[in-house]
Parts: C-alpha cells; sequence; structure tokens
C-alpha cells in the first residue's frame, strides 16, 4: 500500500508498504491530520521510523467478527497492553508497554489502511462530517483538562496559545461558562477566536496572579514563566505541551503559594465525538489546506509555516 | 524587653527593646521552637531584620476587649491586610500585603512578648502541654497535604524527608491509613519513626511510578528528581519545601504521565489542636534541646547540627 514513511528525520512516499496484518481491525483511512507531534517526530525529536500520523477517520473494512465493517471510525492512539499496573489500574493511556499509533512502535495514519484493536474504535456520528471527525482525537485532548479539573462560570481562565490545540482548547473552555481570556500570537488564529466571541488578552497585559486557572498550550519554558506568574495563589496551572527540554522552574514561588500543576495529555474520545455531533465545537475552520497523500510532504511543509492550524492528507 | 536579634546574618541578644505596642493581643511568650526557615534566615537566604521565631505558645496578658487575657494561646504566622484580592477570596494566609511574624515585616517569637491580631489567635486546650502547642504551626503545615489532596486508606503513599517537618507528615498521613513509606536519612530519624510502627524505605529501592502521591519534604532538587519518578501516571507529587534556588524540572514528563504538582504550606490551626489533644499525634520525642532566651544563639548553633530535630527556646 501507500504510506508516508519517517526514517532518520527523512519522509518519504513509499508504495511497496504491506496493509496491516490481520488480528486487529483493518481501517481503511479516509483523512488524517498533522498535528506538532508530527512535525517534532520528522524533526528527530522522537526515536520513531514508521508511518507516521494519529489523528485520522477511517472506515473499517475488516474486522473477525464483522461488527464495524463499513462504519466511519476514530480511534484512541494508545494501544494497551491490558496486564500492567497502568492497565490494571484502568489508565489504559498510561500503560507501560504501550505503542501509539504513529508516533510508538506502531504504524499511523498518513497511510491507505492502518491497524487497531477494535477496543480503540469509536463510532462516528453520521451527522458529524470526515472534516470534523478528524479532530477527534486533539479534542479529546483538550477535553482532558475539565475531566483533570472542574472549570465553571466562576473561574477566570486564561489559555496562553492559540494554535492547533489552543483553539480547540478554546472552544471547550467557552461551553464551561468561564470568565476566558486568550493569548495569542497569530493575527490569524487572534481573528479565529474574535469571530467565535472569544476575549483576547496582549501578553504584556496579562496581570501577576490574576486567574484562578491557567493553561500553557504553547510548550515555550518562556510561556510556562508567564503562565506562572499570572495563577493567583492556590490556584492551577494546567500544562497542555510537552517542552522539548527541561524547564527552569522556580518551584518556592509554587510552594509559598500553594499553586497545583496539573499535566494533561489524552482525553475523552466520546464527549468529542458529542460535541462535534451538536456542533457545540466546530473545528473546520482551522482546515487550512488539503493534501493527497502521494503529496503529503508537501503538507508537511505547508503545515510548518508559522501561524498554520491545520492541513489534512487525504489517501 | 530581652529578645534574639538578626541583622546582617548576624544573631546578638538584646535587651534594649520595647515591648510591642498596644493595638493587638499581647502575647507572653512561654516557649518557642527553631524551625528550618529560621536557620535559612539566619544565614541571608531572605532579607529580614528583626526578632525571629514563628513556632510558640504563649498567654494572653493584654488585650483591648479582655476576652482572651490569661489564656494560653497559639497563633496563626500570617497577618492579611482584609483587603487585597487573596483576602477577598478569604485566602488570608496568601494575602498579598501580609506580614508573617517573624519572617516578613514583624517580629517574632524569640522574644519575652511579641504582637498579634486576636483573630491569628486560637486557644491551647488545657489537656495540651505547652511542649506539644509548640508545635501546632508545624503540625497545621503538614495537616494541609489533607486539605489539598485527599488521602485514605486506598492510597500507596511515599514521604522523602523525616526532619523535623517530614516527622509530623509522617504522624499525620498515619491517620489516613494510607499505605505509607517513608524515606529517611539519618538514624534518629528512622528510630523514631520506626517507634511509631511507620515502614522505612531505603532510597535506592524507591520503585519508579510506584506511588499514587509522594511528598517531597527535603527541598532538595535530587530529592524532587527522586520523588517525580517514584509517582505513578495521574498520580500526585506534594511540595512541602521551599528551594533554594530554581529547579531544573522535566516538565514533560509531567505533561506525558498527566501528574499533578501540589505547592504546600501553612494548614489549619484548630485541626492540629484537636490532634494533639487527643493525642492522635505526639511531636514531643522530636525535641533534642531546649535553652533558655539569654542563650538563644547556643540554640541556633545546635538546631544547626546534623539529624537535629526540635530545639526549644524558653523566654
Ligand atoms: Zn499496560
Ligand atoms: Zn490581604
Amino acid at each position: 500500500m501507500q504510506a508516508l514513511w519517517l526514517e532518520n528525520r527523512q519522509l518519504c512516499i513509499r508504495n511497496d508498504l504491506p496493509v496491516p496484518a490481520a488480528g486487529e481491525a483493518l481501517v481503511r483511512v479516509r483523512l488524517a491530520g498533522i498535528c506538532g507531534t508530527d512535525l517534532e517526530l520528522a524533526r528527530g525529536y522522537y526515536a520513531y521510523a514508521g508511518i507516521p500520523g494519529h489523528e485520522f477517520v477511517g472506515e473499517v473494512v475488516e474486522l473477525a467478527d464483522g461488527t464495524l465493517v463499513g462504519c466511519r471510525v476514530v480511534g484512541e492512539i494508545n494501544v494497551s497492553c491490558g496486564e500492567c499496573q497502568s492497565c490494571r489500574r484502568n489508565l489504559q493511556a498510561h500503560c507501560e508497554r504501550r505503542s501509539v499509533l504513529g508516533i510508538r512502535d506502531r504504524h499511523g495514519a498518513f497511510a491507505e489502511y492502518l491497524g487497531l484493536p477494535v477496543r480503540n474504535l469509536h463510532r462516528v456520528p453520521d451527522a458529524v462530517p470526515d472534516e470534523a471527525a478528524v479532530f477527534t482525537e486533539p479534542l479529546a485532548a483538550a477535553l482532558e483538562i475539565q475531566q483533570q479539573i472542574p472549570i465553571n462560570a466562576k473561574h477566570r481562565v486564561l489559555l496562553i496559545g492559540a494554535g492547533r490545540l489552543g483553539q480547540l482548547i478554546a472552544q471547550t473552555l467557552v461551553l464551561a461558562g468561564c470568565d476566558l481570556h486568550v493569548s495569542a500570537r497569530h493575527a490569524r488564529h487572534r481573528a479565529l477566536l474574535l469571530s467565535r466571541g472569544i476575549r483576547l488578552i496582549a501578553e504584556n497585559e496579562i496581570a501577576a496572579r490574576d486567574y484562578d486557572i491557567v493553561i500553557e498550550a504553547t510548550g515555550s519554558p518562556a510561556a510556562f514563566e508567564t503562565a506562572r506568574r499570572a495563577v493567583r495563589p492556590r490556584g492551577a496551572l494546567v500544562l497542555k505541551s510537552t517542552y522539548r527540554d527541561s524547564v527552569n522552574v522556580n518551584l518556592s514561588a509554587l510552594v509559598v503559594d500553594e499553586i497545583t500543576l496539573i499535566g494533561s495529555r489524552c482525553g475523552p474520545f466520546d464527549s468529542a465525538l458529542r460535541l462535534l455531533e451538536r456542533r457545540a465545537v466546530d473545528p473546520t475552520p482551522l482546515i487550512d489546506a488539503e493534501f493527497s497523500l502521494v503529496h503529503a510532504i508537501d503538507a508537511f511543509e505547508s503545515a510548518r509555516r508559522p501561524g498554520v492550524l491545520k492541513v489534512l492528507i487525504r489517501p
């Protein structure tokens, strides 16, 4: 089959790859999205060789028990072992021996077909078009924040970063009814937020200790420091991005102000699909471009440009 | 009056100091304790000139409305302004304009008398001797952990550090019924824990990702790293000490494992006094030495020795 292949920081299109073996659901990829992690994989930040891509919507073409064949599905990206400490705690996304679609030990979605265990799949409601369903994984990640910390109308919330993930976080925070400010660097990102009635704040206008909850979604150490200063005593600072290097942190300030720092990663697919079905969240304005799989390398080029949000690949 | 005086990293005994002015409760200090923060103040880590000391039990000798005169009291150390954002949020310990007894803009307890607003005072139950009541402030700080994160019998908990504060934390964690391991460096600290049936673990035997909750009570960056590695995915890491410098933190590991980091400082005096009254916690075995106020400099020398726990000063 045809797929994008990553090896030694080099991307290439290959046509000689085998269709994923039987034993899991075989999914024909209808549409896949490029996210920041894919760009970092391609830069060599993680050791991964194989087919990248983990945001997708597809159609089940083969499954042992036949149940989902012909259905449109999205898939959770962590494939768990079922036996380790984390799995026994029902924390499958944290399985110690997990493979991760297109990220670790498992070929991903920039391909004609991918394989995933049936337990990872979620059926996409008919009302959700492919162009929205392909955002299920990052939207679930955005929703994870509210699984970890209750956010409601009494909270003053600051979101730093309005890129691919930040835009989705902003849309989900609006649903919580909180008093939300978003700090965004790119004019287009600001325009998208304004079009949904979301209030902006300039970075230099962020007051110290002014927010109950601050969400850092840029992954930049400088933004971490801005975020820390903006949290009020006893407030919460949610980290929604990974950082390339270790960050120098004033831990004493966290202790003195009794701040809670919350690391946040993958989230609930079922909630994400429900919000898409109700159109409570609309990710489609984030789409900047679509490329066919044979032009996937151009798609990566496009996704790397500053300010670009979602670039899709259609096999 | 007589008091210990700190200025430019120098301690001296002075006899020329005025009794605190009227307007607040005047408290005759019966007994005061030296804590790690006092030693750091004396080393010049914070800019403070004046009478140090914030752990005390005393007797009210003068108060405008006369209510508490003659009563034994302990006192919360943060004196709030009543007007700032934090005060309006009912977070008086986080008041933006707070003075702190013996630490910031307010003379402390290593003196014959101290002044505090009456709202900061708590009456000591008759059943609690001075030698136990003097531990109310650090015991309250230990209890703050369970105000911030519920801990119960189903939790596997690791405490790193069993010094002045760590010993009190260990005793309060036992009451939560959790599966507790304590890592302690000094033989005497270990013996104190063993005498209360608390299980020890050697630092090199701490398994990675093995604990639901880890409490770091040493303030050493190396211990922070040990603590972080010991927390399981979705677990909590409580920071109970300040760190002299910034610490290099692998924030990505916190994000990937969705760990919650909780800074923890001052706690509830009423709960601490209740536990002392019921003898559910016994801090008196931590007392290593008692000095009269005139020998307070020797008391500091004694408190500085490695492994020494509580040194008391009796005016
Ligand atoms: Zn597992
Ligand atoms: Zn205040």
